[in-house]
């Protein structure tokens, strides 16, 4: 049974945020996928990487320990679904912690010969499921960072056979015929992915 | 006295950010600024926005109350100076942290007719001294997106006569004369800012 790890990040069990998480795992789970949901806030995840951690960065092994749990579970997803709000141009700092302390040497990525190698070859499906407060024109005068980190680093960091960015974007203003298309095309995509 | 605000994220006191950290609090003092480090991991910072806070995002009043000290320290500053390493294309979690609970509705910017105005205005200096593990065509490849964050959403948020952003790309193999001469280059900028 293919697994998929769900990256989710938000405070709001009513937000709409909560709305798309619980749509992408019922779905992937209604379709067949073995399911880790791994709800950052729920779950207490702390973004903060610690001076030790930060000692041992590049001692692949020792770098790892701190957060093996988490490693594990990466190296067993054959999805990766990143459910996360766009605050200030970039995912809420757990989000973004998740990626500081778990994607490390020897888990996300190897060095060889000063070059760097993607080693999450084994996730072959890369998907975004985000909202954006703004316009998308403001998004891109700002060099849109998430969409950018989703489409070019973890694309290149893992092998995906199919990769999907799916953004709502002008949240603020966004009607409820919009939410509502918006989230039957994140049902269509979890149903083909 | 000139007071500038000194946003600092780095674990370990023995690190290349450190140093810079130090060299841009005593130029600055030594010119004559009021220095506010500001130094996350030292004072504790928590990044993570809460379910309460995010609830009263927009409730302007309400919304500074958990971070209430932090909203004045940022509001007293005629300068902001950013030392901090850029980790897997983006600013440390306990500063993206910063912005997404301080860089409040109210705080720095304000909503007037759906439009965001800046409301950091009486900041007239800007600058950030970071370092990058790889090289500047990888962060290109990748959008680059402190220096983004830097030079269009912060100057445009504040009102920089003076805006730098100071980065040493490729530390993971930088000599110790490279690491030299950019010392002395935030040296140079921090005595003329």
């Amino acid at each position: 049974m293919p697994r998929a790890l769900i990256l989710y990040a938000h405070p709001c069990d009513d937000s709409f945020a909560a709305a798309l998480h619980g749509l992408v795992c019922d779905t992937l789970a209604a379709r067949g996928w073995q399911v880790d949901d791994c709800d950052l806030y729920a779950e207490g995840f702390d973004p903060v990487m610690t001076a030790t951690e930060r000692r041992a960065y590049h001692d692949i092994g020792a770098n790892l320990r701190p957060v093996a749990d988490y490693v594990q579970r990466l190296r067993n997803a054959d999805a990766l679904i990143i459910v996360a709000p766009v605050w200030n141009y970039g995912f809420p700092a757990i989000l973004k912690g998740f990626f500081d302390r778990v994607f490390l040497p020897g888990v996300s990525f190897r060095m060889m010969g000063g070059q760097t190698w993607p080693a999450l070859t084994h996730v072959s499906r890369l998907c975004a499921v985000t909202t954006y407060g703004g316009s998308r024109l403001r998004a891109v005068w700002a060099g849109d960072p998430p969409r950018k980190l989703v489409t070019r680093v973890l694309r290149r960091t893992t092998s995906p056979a199919r990769m999907r960015y799916l953004a709502l974007y002008d949240m603020n203003r966004a009607s409820p015929a919009r939410r509502e298309a918006f989230l039957d095309k994140v049902r269509k995509e979890m149903e083909m992915i």
